[in-house]
């Protein structure tokens, strides 16, 4: 399969993130998707082409424009306050406060994002539009044949909602995605988001929708980031109802169990009959991730490659988590190979 | 007057605050306090006494009881769990996600609070239950007779609202000490909230009712924290309608511009007829207050104090925020002397 990259990854690269009570370096940093890359290359999973520009269109069809045009001047807005280095909102408003707009940035960030771990830097709004656009660039290959591709994205985009960002993400690459294949004529997509933790964004841009198929296998809310979305009962509402599957499961679920979920998850796919996959692929399922508390090794994702080929789909991957950048490479090569690898003779 | 005053505040001694995009060391710190004991007790404003103890009850008539039950518990859960340091939160819920109480101490941080500027200490609960009672105290005294109390709370309180906290706050003491007053048989109580900083906790648990009268003088939320409350058009709701009366300034407000509302709040609080005044006392809006944008110099804390007596009502002084430490102490009794002369000949 084709694997679609842009250098331009690179500027999205913060000093720090609030972990804990700590500012840590980002765990989500440029080395992560070099290292995909070179795994990529190394393995020879197939051509690595640069992305084409669909516009800023397919984006606002996801996102607010407001909050798209927030995205775009941010950094100009924070230097022009006196911001210095990289922008970190200073607290997030309450549900029974105001939804009013603040006219200062320091405001304007606080009301766009509920953490403090994606900094706005120079490069932000750069490497989001280039992100979005690499992952519409596998859409345009699934529209135009291709059985699958690998939208190597970065920063990765399953916690970014309509008009809010948070969790390293800034645009919903994933969501966006879905959206221009059903903009170009698909009836029904899937999105299986694999990521640890819970794709709230995507969950929240399509709760409504019955065009557009969310299940989640991820750590439970009530232990783990984001916390607030990705609950068992929250199962879409309107003409969404049954179309948002949450598996949320409890830090250390074994790898059986993981897989288990995963068989149920393809079920509830099978039976959606749609189009083509959207795959949130976040590999922080990792024993060996830093953040996460799931136990799947190397060898696993090349099953769940396997696996995921069994939906016999158009399956465009979308890259997300995992901050391992020692494993990263292998473990996203290992989902894409075990992919394409039940269409070859297995290897010993 | 009396100053209430226990040493029980310098257990909340954070380590630091996330600040922009730094964590800097807590501008709310037990210095703070100290400086404003040694400065009253220099000027001789009157005896200093240790606060009684008003029990848990006059607490939960203001917080919800499982947010007070967080508050009480959350340090030893927050090590408990592996936290070291400080606790901060990690992520807050935005409006449009779940209100379900995470079972993880940091996602009950997370739930509880709305930014990372008031970290959870081990002495946290016990600081900031004497600081209520402080309050507490202060009401007594009004009950029993007394013209006027200077409550010197720390950690402050006017960011806390029913069931979070933020802002270095975490038990409202004006809205405490403020219901203590209606559950003691007054009929009408007015809170004149003078910090920079609007009290979005005040506002929030008096919104809907017609028995506290909130009037607050502030930065605008347009350029200020806390953004998301002290917008001049919320003026209450249901019976609380017209009970809210907010008037926000914008940065740089000249000294007039402030006297001036200042003028326009205290008719308001007249035409009210309240039993009492409660007076959320921050002196950040000092000229050299270093996170404020007012220009109050230390004289003009003599003339706040004068005019507030011109309410002719008993008055309880609640310490808020104020963060020039090498003035807040000139300032504070400045406004209290200022109070107090009004009675006497004045010096020269």
């Amino acid at each position: 399969m084709k694997t679609i990259y842009s250098d331009k990854h690179r500027l999205q690269h913060g000093q720090a993130e609030l972990f804990g009570n700590k500012l840590v370096p980002c765990h989500e940093r440029p080395v992560r998707a070099d290292a995909i890359r070179a795994r990529i290359e190394e393995v020879k999973l197939g051509p690595i082409i640069a992305p084409g520009d669909f516009g800023i269109n397919a984006i606002t069809a996801v996102h607010a424009r407001d909050y798209v045009e927030f995205l775009h001047g941010a950094w100009e807005a924070w230097r022009a306050a006196g911001g210095e280095g990289d922008a970190l909102p200073c607290c997030t408003p309450m549900p029974d406060m105001s939804r009013r707009l603040p006219t200062s940035i320091y405001g304007k960030i606080a009301y766009y994002s509920f953490d403090a771990t994606a900094p706005i830097t120079q490069g932000t709004w750069e490497a989001a539009y280039a992100s979005a656009q690499v992952a519409l660039t596998g859409a345009d290959l699934l529209i135009k044949g291709d059985r699958a591709a690998f939208a190597l994205c970065r920063p990765p985009g399953h916690h970014a909602s309509r008009a809010y960002y948070a969790g390293y993400c800034f645009l919903n690459n994933a969501a966006i995605a879905a959206q221009s294949l059903i903009a170009r004529g698909m009836k029904r997509i899937a999105i299986l988001d694999v990521d640890y933790h819970h794709g709230n964004g995507t969950q929240s841009i399509f709760y409504d929708r019955d065009d557009v198929l969310f299940v989640s296998i991820h750590g439970d809310p009530n232990e783990d980031y984001p916390f607030f979305l990705g609950h068992a009962d929250e199962r879409g509402v309107g003409k969404g109802e049954g179309y948002n599957i949450n598996f949320p499961l409890p830090h250390g679920a074994t790898v059986k169990e993981w897989f288990n979920t995963l068989a149920v998850s393809l079920e509830a796919i099978r039976k959606y009959k749609p189009e083509a996959a959207v795959i949130s692929l976040g590999v922080d399922t990792y024993a060996g991730d830093p953040i996460s508390h799931f136990k799947l090794d190397s060898e696993d994702f090349l099953r769940l490659g396997e696996r995921l080929s069994t939906l016999r789909l158009p399956t465009l991957f979308i890259m997300e988590g995992g901050y391992n950048v020692d494993a990263i490479g292998m473990n996203v090569a290992n989902v894409l190979m075990g992919f394409e690898e039940t269409r070859k003779p297995a290897l010993a």
